[in-house]
């Protein structure tokens, strides 16, 4: 008798988005493309983290609901494909609290306050002194959504690497109570592109500085802000030299058009001066637009059948329970919690 | 066509220990014998507190395991009845872990450390700068216990008042966002007769001081304790005045003692002096043996059929998981967190 030959399952990736607004380019270069190419090559679980996003939305629990199946339509728009990943939402999985709570006594408040992204966050949402408790333990509420999918890498910006220290800390000091490796290390997977600037120019593309084009933009909405696109304050004449440096509409390009050869033609004829930043929006505008259309298409073809979206997510819901039900269960039996 | 007069439902008390170790004499007056009185008047809820005694005993997860049928085991003795009072194991009910998590939003870290029985515990069991933010945080997880079950009433300790207004708070503002009553305010309900005091004339009986008479205490052990019983240090010879003041005998007999006239008599010819230590500590050896005998003995017989006290603890938790997972339900329906 011959035994079939044993298969390697594939890596556990954990990915996810606080659901608090549509999606923007800024998403799409950072992750959603990422995600397009893993989910053939790795398991992968994408959270739409609305628990997470309450910790400083509790003003607008509203927002945080509406905007969960408006990221969900972002997701399947740009060809995350539900029989491939498994969608799930953070809050209808009991077990991702119950493994939080058990967390929160694997980690000290002192280290809770030294972690560099936490305290980068509460300086950015000027909490002060009136940090929320479950925003200053969110590293535990992280470290129980990466580990209840035994997930091996999270794709994360370099602001977030403390966030993967965290959590591996709590790994380790769980597999030593247990005395076995119950929990799974993970590995920050740091996109090579990094942040997209937003379309003035500042660091980071936000809804909240109005500076995003969203996925779903419509094409007068992207005429309209490639318009605003910054780019060579000190190009004043058609003639000058241009600078590339902290050009936006360069970096949608290098990020964007599907050309990268007459890209870099263009960019020498900019510096050397002679080329006009209305034909490079022009470009900008075309690649944009023809990028997004089908996004947008899809987008409202699938807006339509509100049924088939809900479905995705209670089907991929339901199993990414049985997956974190099955670690909640090996955690608490570690943890001398199980009776019955 | 008459209808049935409206019943009004008794008020709900939620209590319950830490199962850290047997329960003592201290458990007996403080609580355990209101509970037995309670429970004829009130709907009961008596949590074994597993989770919650693991925030500062992740180094001994076996201890908090074990003891939870121990105690179980002194519920039943002293005569709590599994069908009028429903015992649940808190761990066993992951509702109270996700509200939990919903709580930590509704507080901030600044409250939870001006919290004074936060503070004092913190002190106590020398956490000093390495407090587990599981520590910081119960506060939270005792509002989820409490309001979970709707409680009205919970017995505790003049100590834990703080723990009550803080549960409070998390209510009001919890109502305030979900903008209707979904969760109660609770009221603290303070046993008349406060703290016993340990056999050694510590303020506290403890485990962790070595100064209980514990509730299934052998006949021996509790005879080899009342020897040890701090009586009056100045009361040297028979024919001395003896003082009443942090005398453990007669605090225990005043506790313990059904013949409160012959106590009495007994007290003043003390006061007076020519009545021996022995004289008195042979009369609290009597009540202490008569008065923990059937309870030693319903504990011995109960601990012979482990079965029956598993499916107490089955179904007190069943039962006490369906009102938790209820309340679970509106408040996360409340937050918008409900999808299909």
């Amino acid at each position: 008798m011959s035994l079939p030959a044993k298969s390697t399952s594939p890596a556990v990736i954990l990915t996810g988005d606080r659901p608090t607004g549509p999606l923007h380019l800024g998403h799409y270069v950072g992750s959603l493309r990422n995600r397009v190419t893993y989910q053939h090559d790795y398991k992968q679980y994408i959270m739409l983290a609305d628990s997470q996003a309450l910790t400083d939305n509790m003003d607008d629990t509203g927002k945080v609901h509406r905007n969960v199946v408006e990221v969900a339509l972002d997701y399947l728009a740009v060809g995350i494909d539900p029989t491939k990943s498994t969608i799930l939402i953070q809050s209808q999985i009991p077990e991702l609290a119950e493994l939080t709570f058990y967390y929160l006594n694997l980690v000290t408040v002192a280290r809770l306050e030294r972690n560099p992204t936490v305290k980068a966050e509460i300086v950015l949402r000027g909490f002060e002194r009136d940090i929320p408790a479950g925003f200053l333990t969110y590293p535990a509420s992280q470290a129980a959504d990466i580990t209840a999918f035994k997930a091996a890498l999270v794709p994360v910006g370099e602001d977030q690497i403390p966030m993967i220290e965290q959590t591996n800390e709590i790994v380790r000091r769980f597999n030593r109570i247990a005395n076995r490796d119950i929990l799974v290390e993970c590995k920050a997977l740091v996109p090579e592109i990094g942040r997209l600037p937003g379309i003035d120019g500042k660091a980071k593309m936000s809804k909240s500085l109005g500076n995003t084009i969203n996925l779903g933009a419509s094409a007068a909405e992207i005429t309209a802000a490639v318009k605003k696109v910054y780019t060579d304050p000190l190009h004043l004449r058609v003639e000058d030299p241009g600078h590339l440096e902290g050009n936006v509409a360069f970096i949608y390009l290098d990020a964007f058009d599907p050309d990268q050869a007459a890209l870099a033609e263009m960019k020498a004829h900019y510096v050397r001066g002679g080329l006009g930043d209305s034909v490079v929006k022009k470009r900008l505008e075309l690649v944009l637009q023809e990028m997004l259309a089908p996004i947008r298409a899809r987008r409202e073809e699938l807006a339509k059948d509100r049924g088939y979206i809900m479905q995705v997510l209670k089907d991929g819901t339901a199993a990414a329970r049985e997956v974190a039900a099955r670690t909640a269960d090996e955690v608490k039996a570690a943890l001398g919690l199980s009776y019955f």
